[in-house]
């Protein structure tokens, strides 16, 4: 295979690498140029710029994903259903420049009648599969919206969202408990952290568990500098508290950048499942999948 | 007894009444001076104002239940830890004004090692049990944070807190969901509000179900009018998910005004549970029935 030029462009960012033959990155870089920042018919020249350094051979593919190819975005790629793997992945392209520039879409599932999506991550998953040299495990992504993964054979059989990022921004920033919590977050706090989220699995509820941070620090039984590591162990948690994971099931794959990843590391450990790591290198890794497998079957 | 003069004081308002010898209101009126307007060493005045229509003979006792009692109000009374009754209350209350003008304690409760707290909910908690003759009774109490709570033989037992009303207007106004929301609530949509309640009760977690109002959306599986009542389903199906409520069990108590009330009502009866609802009028009797045994136990 060829060189790739692999663009991961999300809602507030542009991140773009130069792929070797091998997969390898020889460069690359970021731009403060998320879909948000870009006006309809502006998104060829963005990319343009994004990539103008690396000069493109006439059979250099350019893939993309993320939000770019949302509603918002250059060119909407509808949600391919689950379960998805490279050839429904390469069936649904979406196509910017005919065998040039193309969209990966985001994958979507359905349980008990209701839908979920996912946009970008898909690409990460395949990434970490690939860099791990695995065809089925279970993933999160942790994030404003977490996903939960289950791949198998290579597919990704069906995910789901939690809105836990978010979750955590307005209680931190919008309820009664940002009266009692320090303006900055500090350092991570590990034992508030695990207090909370020992509470959230034995409450079973966020809207019962948040009063708590409350309470807590009502009696002064909380110091407010060790608030927000108590609130953030609450709302992982709870969202830990849904994944069934039992003491000594297999690793769970924890996708992301280390920022994020780090505190889904700690509170699996501290659930007794084991985690391994994968960096932001995964999207390049999944991208770079994605093109190899639309070659072979091409 | 004689007379009482009764003063319903929270943060945003103030609410007094007259009542006669047999605990019947002669007259009620409000004022927009919540604890939050008053400051320091003002209380006295605006109590003075609210009730100068009622001249008092030397015998007329006044009290006062709500957050006028907190941290931030006229004087602190110490929260009654549960189980609580009448004899508990006239023990804690804190006396402003020594025979004349006293303040109704909060109730505090503790379950594993986290305390949880009521401040004006005990009062209409006593005055529903008083209206409808009951002694023991499941009670809730909805609002910016519901409490569920739990009488027997004339005191409060135990009781939780549900900050379900916080959580809507937080996902209401500052979260993703904000975006596919109409500006104004309006009327609740019956079948969008059993929707959303029975997605909570089936999907077990908020984080996860919440994205639904998204997905949905996206789909055009939502209307966005019906978007705030699906919503609304959403967080008031997670409260009830916790409250172990079966089929076929004693009825539970609902209190506040209908404002409030109707969407619990409606929420018991769809898990078919039956609901007595008592009005804002739990809390004039529910400060009668403090005062009725204050008087006996002296």
């Amino acid at each position: 295979m060829s060189e790739l030029i692999a663009v991961d462009w999300g809602t507030s960012s542009l991140r773009a690498a130069l792929l070797d033959e091998r997969g390898h990155v020889v460069e690359e870089h970021s731009m403060p140029r998320g879909i948000l920042t870009v006006v309809a018919g502006e998104f060829p020249d963005v990319l343009q710029a994004a990539t103008a350094r690396w000069p493109r051979r006439s059979d250099t593919l350019c893939l993309l994903s993320g939000m770019v190819g949302s509603r918002q975005g250059w060119l909407e790629a509808p949600y391919c259903a689950c379960p998805a793997g490279f050839a429904e992945i390469a069936a649904r392209l979406a196509w910017v420049e005919p065998g040039r520039i193309a969209i990966v879409p985001g994958l979507s599932c359905e349980e008990q009648g209701v839908p979920d999506v996912m946009r970008g991550e898909e690409t990460q998953v395949f990434g970490a599969l690939a860099l791990l040299g695995l065809d089925s495990a279970r993933l999160v992504l942790p994030g404003t919206h977490s996903k939960w993964v289950r791949a198998k054979a290579g597919r990704i059989e069906g995910f789901s969202t939690f809105m836990t990022g978010e979750f955590y921004a307005l209680l931190r920033s919008h309820s009664i408990l940002a009266r009692t919590l320090p303006d900055a977050d500090g350092d991570l706090d590990a034992g508030a952290f695990e207090q909370g989220l020992r509470h959230a699995l034995r409450t079973g509820n966020l809207l019962h568990a948040a009063f708590s941070a409350r309470t807590l620090s009502l009696f002064d039984r909380l110091p407010a500098a060790a608030a927000p590591s108590y609130l953030s162990g609450l709302v992982i948690g709870e969202e830990m508290r849904s994944q069934q994971l039992a003491s000594g099931d297999d690793p769970v794959l924890v996708v992301g950048s280390p920022a994020l990843t780090q505190r889904y590391e700690l509170a699996l450990r501290l659930l007794g499942v084991s985690a391994v790591a994968v960096g932001s290198e995964a999207t390049w890794r999944g991208l770079w999948s994605i093109a190899r497998n639309l070659e072979k079957t091409a």
